[in-house]
């Protein structure tokens, strides 16, 4: 499984003094959809730049305008783009195929989606590169988790690689490769940690069976 | 009804350069998802430092993290912000408060949503200023429209604005008032107009029944 950090809360400058520290050992970094509300595509930008090696997220949530927006991210140097689960087909597909023309691949967020077995199969058919669950940082207060679904997708889902996000912490990254998550993302108790390369070593640690 | 236009595809200083030419005759100016996800709030910024009389519309499409992605459209000066209606309720109240507290609106954006009356009536009751249906722009060509939503969410919406979007132009924007909308919103056929003001004129001569 590999290890993804979700950077929310941070400008671009402590972003890129953040990957500095972890550029070797962490294994896809997360540029979160609050950075790009904040400052668009100019920190995925300098993060390619810096990082070239450093496999990059662009959480754009993409809800219309695939292509366009696809388009956009690809041509800031993202690998990986994010469109919506709930989108339309056309605009998946249109994301999907504007990502794949320039050799990069596309990640359904599956957030707020009522059934995730329908929909993740219908995914799967389509041809994208990850299926993520998602519980909202604004409802894990709530006491929601993205464990059971999961589970569930994992039991669908035969082509793309599958992830998982929403509070996951040290105590639960074992429990999301068990599950048979290709990705495990982490974002606050990653950003949180007071020595991010040694957090980022022990959820490694985890996950390597160490 | 008020006469909003979307502004998607062009960068900062076009859109300052296109609402200089219309500012004393459009009343909302939307600040498009593609240009907030390649230039994040700097067109917000910069509109409403230009234009501080214009109404600014951010198109943010809010899926979580409502509080905060709210609260960096408000601090760049935006009036309105949109979340999208399939976010969790709790992602919804957080952007409505976070604007709110500074004297700004929410719009709940209803794309994707597969029953927009039952949704329509939920969003109804929480406060939000504007619930707006939307066809993708993504399904418009497949002859998609919004105006059968908007008659139904007019129907069931008591106390916010209601507003529709998706593919409406000149032949089709008296519908959209005669539908009972608060906000017609046009796109493409606004801005790919050879005389904009000369188009945004035609457009508020139709609302104001001239």
């Amino acid at each position: 499984m590999k290890l993804q950090i979700a950077l929310d809360l941070v400008d671009t400058n402590t972003a890129l003094k953040m990957v500095e520290k972890i550029q070797d050992i962490i294994d896809i970094v997360e540029i979160g959809t609050p950075m790009i509300v904040k400052e668009g595509m100019a920190p995925v930008k300098a993060m390619k730049e810096k990082f070239p090696q450093v496999t990059v997220l662009a959480d754009v949530k993409i809800a219309d305008g695939g292509a366009i927006e696809s388009g956009y991210a690809v041509d800031a140097g993202a690998d990986i783009v994010t469109v919506l689960a709930i989108a339309s087909d056309q605009t998946i597909m249109g994301a999907r195929d504007a990502a794949h023309k320039a050799g990069r691949e596309i990640y359904v967020d599956m957030l707020s989606v009522p059934d995730v077995v329908a929909r993740a199969k219908e995914l799967d058919t389509m041809g994208v590169d990850y299926i993520g669950v998602h519980t909202a940082s604004d409802v894990q207060g709530l006491g929601k988790t993205p464990y059971e679904e999961l589970r569930q997708i994992a039991e669908v889902v035969k082509n793309a690689k599958i992830a998982a996000a929403g509070g996951i912490n040290l105590g639960t990254i074992g429990k999301v490769k068990e599950l048979g998550a290709d990705v495990g993302i982490v974002g606050s108790a990653l950003t949180s940690a007071p020595d991010l390369r040694q957090a980022v070593e022990s959820y490694q640690a985890i996950i390597k069976g160490e």
